[in-house]
């Protein structure tokens, strides 16, 4: 198999640092450069003392973001970028002919409006909306090998749209009333100097914030909508808690009559065969430190008798199926790998 | 003022831990007695080296309970027991006259038969289930007051119920269609030699538990029916997240045409000269470190006007208003003491 | 007993969070001014919503500090600033008859030449160094109830001075070759928006730092020389732990033909009196968690047989007995309030 | 290359499910057994549900140990049992031609009655000691090759051996004086269910404990003193601190009138080949986080003009170059596979 030069722009993040190591070991993957204002012309060893063991780490150096020296370089380009930002890059290297993956929020909405009411600025390149493919293996894994432009999803997004989804395709969940309530280890935050994120206040501390019109509301309620075939508002409350990495969500469905064994053969018929979506039988419930460093998700539901309520939970390592691992699983569709390459 | 005499019964565990703290620091209250079967023959100072500086630690010895011994030292007496057993001794310890405050599940529903289904055995005293009173003082401060058996609540369930009880009794939210979401500290799982609350087991994890039945929900459903003047039945989510302390609850209701303003009015008629409910203001949101250590209870709420429903966040410290520190405010009311001595 | 009026200029920050705490309680004192540059403007309760429970917290509002009202205000300034910058403060304060107590390291060192080679630039105020009292109660007792300057040690040196100085009076131990071994949390590095403090990056870490010249080894070793009366270099490595709060010591001592009798009887007639220092006896060891929230420091040693050396662990909270508590300690003393008030 | 067939006795402990992590991704290996006297009769993926995705866990089941059986299925048998426990089972095995990998203390000694003294029990099978070969790759890579039973080092002898036998073997620092303060992550006290490492009790803790005569004191002596060519004793201080793995050592060595070059050559001539271990440059210290999840361990070293010290420091996953993945390294060079195969 042919192997594919690959490029990170903005890889000194959390994100950034996990495609790093994502792709250092990818069988198919070969990491040609990484960009970063703050540590241009430090090498990867000096940037990230973990990595300071492989044989590329001394070599490679972090270098001032250039589209056009990118292009050049690489068949396949990572954008873990903030939103706005990305797009200024995704633009000259998707005309330079590149295979481009976004981990920012910039494409992953196809209404330029509804970005701009989230987001607070105009789109910076709204004629790509249409190009980009929301990149969610599991659901539009057809338009992902045939697309150029990854809108890879967010965090919270993943955790809540693939219990969803199949459940609202069946129609055996109404898509009113819906509820998603997350919890989130602090690297969701990003490695940003702020008080809010030191040690101290994090420790012995669990909050809820972003309250209630979280920005990553537009992109999952744009695919809860696409899945039920009709617009789906929620109700999503994000709480900081004290770990590294995972995210839990609970989730609060209302069942349109759906049976508990109709509720499981759903999940079964879509994810049985899924290499990273693990349904928890019998007693299990998930746990972020089942998923923690791997890109699977672990789905698991309950009817409550008492109220005629369907509670779904999910488990997810936010960085990994949350973010860089599912941005590697898209360029592994893109390129024609193996699916789970570098990513079992 | 006259010192009351009080005692402990099971005070090795979390709960029983904080009374300690709490009591030998009360202005009004003397501990005479701490009983604990594992400690027995043991020294204050020997179990709690962290109370080893207090005066008292080296001459208080952890002794075998007996009712009878207890009922002649002590003029109030703590139950920190695990349910079914603080029955045991609340029977004789009422009996001889003493004041006893049970922060075990045995009194706080008011019918047997709803205890045997929840807790699985039947109720060793009904009898006494007329006598006892909630121990929630902002909810039944007169109740207490002429009390001598009161049943101090759970954490989870003061998390739940002083955020909803003023909306329900105002019938400014529905009963229909609770969601309570909470997220527990490791120590309200108690000090029990288990795998599942190792260090390992629960550090870096997070994870739903106890779904859809959890044994607190009969306490909690009781006294929201109360509150309505109709039967409620909600839906519960408890989870377990790596702090030591503190318990954060988001709810989920549905106001019945109330306006913010009437829902914020509404909170401030119930506890804006409540010593230990802080309603938060602006923006701020519920934090648990902020409350950790307290006997405070922190309530914020938001009207999303995107779906219509109530979000209601509140933070407590599990073992303080979730437990020890909500049983001295009760001993405080019951004594005739100030109702913050020893809490501030 | 007098109440008596005091300030504390740069509240913001760990050590000033914690006086605010201190001070808010203390049967004596009345907190009447607080100073922030960043918080000017707010309240007690906007900044620190943990305190806003307290009836002072709503009225009381952070302003610039200003040396001059500060001085008409208050009988008794706390100086919470950066090294450097409280020297600015205290000179106008001492010259207006305040009682200043300065937590930070500009008037611990009694050579403004040695202040210089520690802290690389001039001392700004060297007549006062004599003046100053160096504020550990247990070894300065005297000295700290004549003074009206007072240079409060920091978290480290109090847990390396209080273990050795007693053993060095009385010559039991070599004053050459000690090592002291130290853990820390990370409130000890400050409120500080520094990418190394993020909770991602210190959560499940441990790391070394500042090694081998750390800063506070000036002030530990002229106050181990004194003990010694004669010149003492040693060896200090601190290290970083996830700890939000705590420091343990490990010391690694050479006996001068001392027997353990003789070390422990050295220890409990130095110290078995003092309310704040706990001598562990039998297999005790000390544990952070027993002394966090307390002006306690835990001590332990063990002379072991097979290497003839003795090591002694302390254990402090860092924000208390390493700062804070033992500050207001030193109040106690200067104005003949017991010295336990405000601490128990 | 040829794959072999492993099995893990006692399996179900967290040096064990790290070892089933290992070989269940290790190229040349098939794991063929996993045994658990209290999982036994479960399979891998419900006793571990983070290897539920792997497609050997829902096949392979634990069993009750047997020693015959394991010697008909697996090539190498991986003992992760308590000491004493592991010869019952090494004995048999090695007799019936399997390779054995042990991580108990139990072949690590030379002598059986210094391992009467330090493990309170006579010695098992005091005639397997002479060929059992300390599984220190990096120091004794050529016996590990030609041996049957490998004696796989503990996790406090890695973090200290590593950074001093070169200095030693090279007369570079003095074999008397030397200090070892480690500080180790919780699962280093194994999956028990002891109040000690419940999570309430381990977490804003940090505590000395095992002092002064700790069990791996005896293996450590022992390979200080082949490195001397006389024998040595140490000062060891372990420390519990709240991180789940990684162990960080700091030593206290005296340089034998050594200059900072000829150590630094020192260990750049013992491990600048070494794939496991890093020697870090500049200003970089060790840290913990640096290392968890790999096999390496880090080192550093500080020559301190103040005191003529040599300060080193080294970090190391205690599971994995502490544990586990030293135990695979070993197994690597036993069949002849490529040092570094399932490892990087």
């Amino acid at each position: 198999m042919k192997t594919k030069k690959v490029a990170i722009v903005g890889a000194s993040g959390y994100s950034g640092e996990e495609l790093v190591k994502l792709l250092l070991h990818h069988p198919h993957a070969e990491l040609v450069a990484v960009t970063s204002r703050q540590s241009a012309g430090q090498t990867l060893a000096q940037v990230f003392p973990k990595f300071a063991s492989h044989p590329k780490s001394k070599g490679l150096r972090f270098v001032e973001p250039n589209a056009e020296l990118l292009a050049r370089q690489a068949d396949v380009v990572f954008l873990a970028l903030p939103h706005g930002v990305a797009a200024e890059y995704a633009v000259p290297l998707i005309a330079a002919g590149c295979v481009v993956i976004d981990l920012s929020a910039d494409f992953r909405l196809k209404s330029a409006e509804i970005y701009k009411d989230f987001y607070a600025h105009e789109h910076p390149a709204p004629e790509l909306l249409k190009k980009a493919v929301y990149g969610l293996p599991e659901v539009y894994r057809a338009e992902i090998k045939q697309s150029l432009l990854i809108a890879s999803p967010g965090c919270y997004p993943t955790s809540i749209l693939l219990p969803t989804i199949p459940l609202l395709k069946a129609r055996l969940v109404k898509s009113a009333g819906i509820i998603a309530d997350s919890l989130s280890g602090v690297s969701g935050a990003g490695r940003k100097a702020e008080l809010d994120y030191l040690f101290v206040e994090c420790n012995e501390s669990v909050r809820p914030y972003g309250i209630p019109k979280h920005r990553h509301l537009s992109e999952i309620e744009q695919e809860l909508s696409f899945a039920a075939g009709a617009p789906v508002t929620i109700q999503f409350t994000p709480h900081l808690i004290p770990v590294n990495r995972g995210i839990l969500t609970t989730l609060y469905l209302t069942p349109a009559s759906a049976t508990l064994d109709q509720l499981t053969a759903c999940y079964q018929a879509a994810y049985a065969n899924e290499p990273f979506v693990r349904l928890l039988e019998g007693k299990a419930l998930p746990d972020t430190k089942n998923v923690v460093g791997t890109n699977v998700i672990e789905i698991a539901w309950r009817l409550d008798p008492r109220t005629g309520r369907l509670v779904v939970m999910s488990a997810e390592d936010n960085l990994v199926k949350g973010a860089s691992g599912q941005a590697v699983q898209s360029m592994n569709l893109m390129c024609g790998f193996p699916e789970t390459a570098g990513l079992m």
